[in-house]
C-alpha cells in the first residue's frame, strides 16, 4: 500500500424526507443562494421541499446552471453573489449544478480571472461554504473536492478541486430521483461504474481492502442498477444506486492505490467537442482503454474477471476478452451505447483530440504515465 | 436501507514516515501535552519520532494511561491540563490511550462531575481539540467519536461518545506495529473482526453494499491477520491489518443499517469483573452469541457463511454451524482463546454479570432488542 492522506468532512443525510433537515446545518444569518439546473426541482417536487425547509429564512435563487457547466453561466452567479453580499451557498440539482456551485465559491473570493482556477490550477485561499441537495447519483461530487467546468466560448472542458469546496453537507434523498429521465439514470449507472475503474483496474499495489471496496461498488451497480431500471419508483434500488455513486468518488476506495483516468481525460475531449454526455463518453472509451492497455493491466483484469464476473475458465486471455466484453455489455444493457458512431461522431475526431492534447503539452496519461497521444489514438480507433 | 446522516471529519496520514507531519496538522501557538500509556512508545522509537516532530513547540507529557484506561488516571491529567493552560492533546499508543485521552477532552471543559459523562450519558459543550499517533490497530477509536473508560474504584466499565471527542487528525504508521506484544497484535485481529460483525450479523436491510463492505473487511482480516503473525516486519500486512481496524468502526459500514453490540455489552463485564483484555472477552462470547441467537440472525448467517466461508454445500443448519466453528477457529488460530476455562474464569460469573445489567435498568440488547438477561445467561453458559 502507498502512504496517503485521507480527509472528508462532507455530512451526508441520506433518505426519504432528509431535505427537510437542511435549516439545522446552514447558520441561521446567512443569506442564502440557492443554484439550479434547467428547472426539473421545480416540476418534482424538490424546489418546494428545499423552500419549506428553509421558510423564514433569506434566500435568493440562480437557475440555468447547464450540463457541463458553462463558466459563462457560472460568472453570472458569481456577480449576483458579490452585488447580493450572500454567504452561503445551496446547490439543488445533479453533479453539474454541484460542480458549478463549487466553481462559484472559489470565484466569489478569488481575485484575477477566475479561469485561472481551472486553467491554470491557481491556487485557492477560500470559498463560500456551500451545501448541496443531490437529485441525480452519479458524478461523487456531492462528497468530493472537484469540479470540472466547460468555457463555453473555446469549448475547454477542465478540473479543478481543492478541500475548500467540500459540501458542508449534502442530503442524498432517493426520492428525488424518481422523476429523472431514463437517459440521465442510465448514465449515472456508468458513471460511478467507470469512477470505481479508474480507481481499480490499474497494477496491484497491495491493497486488498481497496480492491474489495471497489469490487463491493462494482458488483452492487451491476445487481441494483438494471433493477432502478425495471421499476424506476423501487426506493431500495434506487438508495443503493445512489449510495454507490457517493463512495465511488469520495476518495476511499483510492487511497493508497495507483490511478488511471485516462479514459476521463479522453472521454472530456469528447464531450467538449461533440457534446456527447460524459457517462456515454466513459462507455464508449473504457472498454478500449482496456483492450489497448490489456497487457500492464494484466493482473488487475483477471482479478476484475475473476471477482466481479466469476470467470474463471479458459486461458487468461480468453478471461480479460470475456471481462472486457461483459463491461461493455453491462453497460449496453442499462442503456449507455458504447461505440462513437452510435452518437454520430466518425473518426475525424481523433486528430482534433491529439492535437488538443499536443496544445496543452500533454506527454501521458495512466497509472503508469505510458499513454501517449499515440496510445490515445489506438484507443479511439476502436471507439468507432 | 435505513436513513442515516453519516459525518467523519478524522484526517488520517497513513504510512511510513508520516509521524514527522504532525507538527503541520497542530496549530502553531498550541500549548500540547503528549499522553501515552505504559512507556512502550520509549522504547520502540515512536517517542522520538513524536519529539523531533515537535522540535521547538511547547508541550508536557502525561504517562502512564492503563488498558482499559481508569477515571482515576484521566482525572490527574485533567488537573495538569486546567493548572497548565494546555490546549491541544496528543494521543500517542492504542485504543486505550487515544479514549482517555478523548475522556480527558472531553472532561477538562466538563462542569460537575466528569465521570457523569459516562454514567449518566451528560451533554457535552466542548472538548479539547486532539490528535493520535495510533501504534495498535484494534479499537478504532483513531476515526470515531466513541470512548469507554474504567471507573477503577466501583469496576464499572463504561461508555460515551460525541461528535466533539472526533480527533482532529490520525497517524497510522504500521511500522510504529512492529514491536507490539504478540497478545496485543492478535487481540486487535479478533478486535476489529467483532466490530465488524457487531454491524453486520445481524439482519438483512438491503443495504448490499454496506454487507459487501463489511465482508470485504472480515475476507482482509482472515488473510492478512495470519500474515502478520507469521512474519511480524511484513509491512504490507501490518499496513492492511492497520487499514482494515480503522475501516472497521469509523462508522461507513454501519450506515443505514442495524446494529447488534451485544457481544460487546456483554464482554465489557468480563474485563469489568475479571480484567479479561477486550478482544478475548469478544472472542468468548461472539461464536455463543451467534449460536444462541442463530434463528433471528439465520439469513445473514447464511450470507456470512457463503460469501466470508465459501460454506455453499449442506443443509442450512450445517452451514451456520460450519461458519460458527470457523469463525471460532480462526479467532484461536491468531491465538485468542475462546472459552472462559482458558482464563480461569467459572461460571459463577454469570448471576454477577445478570445482577450488574439488572441493577443498570438493562431491558434487552441486540438489533431485535430481545437480549434479555435470560438469553444472556444462555450465551455465557455456552462460554464455559
Amino acid at each position: 500500500m502507498e502512504n496517503f492522506a485521507f480527509y472528508n468532512p462532507v455530512k451526508i443525510l441520506f433518505g426519504k424526507g432528509q431535505i427537510a433537515n437542511i435549516g439545522a446545518e446552514i447558520p441561521s444569518d446567512a443569506k442564502i443562494l440557492i443554484t439550479y439546473g434547467g428547472g426539473s426541482i421545480k416540476s418534482n417536487g424538490v424546489y418546494e421541499q428545499v423552500k419549506a425547509a428553509l421558510a423564514g429564512r433569506n434566500f435568493l435563487e440562480f437557475g440555468g446552471i447547464e450540463a457541463n457547466p458553462h463558466l459563462e453561466t457560472l460568472l453570472k452567479a458569481v456577480e449576483l453573489i458579490r452585488a447580493e453580499g450572500i454567504d452561503f451557498l445551496l446547490a439543488v440539482g445533479g453533479g453539474s449544478v454541484v460542480d458549478g456551485t463549487k466553481f462559484i465559491a472559489a470565484a466569489v473570493p478569488f481575485e484575477g480571472d477566475p479561469w485561472d482556477i481551472c486553467a491554470k490550477q491557481a491556487p485557492l485561499k477560500a470559498a463560500i461554504p456551500f451545501g448541496a441537495v443531490l437529485t441525480l447519483p452519479a458524478t461523487g461530487s456531492e462528497m468530493n473536492t472537484a469540479s470540472v467546468v466547460t468555457k463555453w466560448e473555446t469549448q475547454e472542458k477542465l478540473f479543478f478541486a481543492s478541500p475548500l469546496v467540500f459540501p458542508k453537507f449534502s442530503v442524498l434523498d432517493p426520492e428525488t430521483t424518481y422523476s429523472l429521465p431514463i437517459r440521465q439514470v442510465s448514465n449515472g449507472i456508468v458513471d460511478a461504474y467507470v469512477h470505481v475503474m479508474e480507481q481499480y483496474l490499474t497494477y496491484p499495489a497491495n491493497a486488498p481492502l481497496q480492491d474489495r471496496m471497489a469490487e463491493s461498488i462494482l458488483k452492487t451497480l451491476i445487481e441494483e442498477g438494471p433493477k432502478v431500471l425495471a421499476d424506476l419508483h423501487n426506493y431500495e434500488a434506487r438508495a443503493n444506486v445512489m449510495w454507490c455513486a457517493t463512495m465511488a468518488l469520495n476518495g476511499l476506495i483510492g487511497v493508497g492505490v495507483p490511478q488511471d483516468w485516462a479514459t476521463h481525460m479522453i472521454g472530456h475531449e469528447l464531450t467538449a467537442l461533440h457534446g456527447i454526455d460524459h457517462a456515454q463518453t466513459l462507455a464508449i472509451v473504457l472498454p478500449n482503454t482496456l483492450t489497448v492497455r490489456r497487457d500492464r493491466k494484466r493482473q488487475k483484469l483477471l482479478q476484475y474477471a475473476d471477482r466481479v464476473w466469476g470467470l474463471v475458465d479458459g486461458t487468461e486471455d480468453l478471461r480479460i476478452d470475456q471481462a472486457i466484453s461483459k463491461t461493455r455489455e453491462f453497460f449496453e444493457s442499462v442503456g449507455v451505447p458504447t461505440h462513437l458512431s452510435d452518437y454520430g461522431v466518425g473518426l475525424d475526431v481523433i486528430p482534433k483530440i491529439i492535437d488538443r492534447f499536443e496544445k496543452r503539452g500533454f506527454v501521458a496519461l495512466g497509472e503508469n504515465q505510458d499513454v501517449t497521444p499515440k496510445v490515445v489514438e489506438k484507443i479511439l480507433v476502436l471507439c468507432a
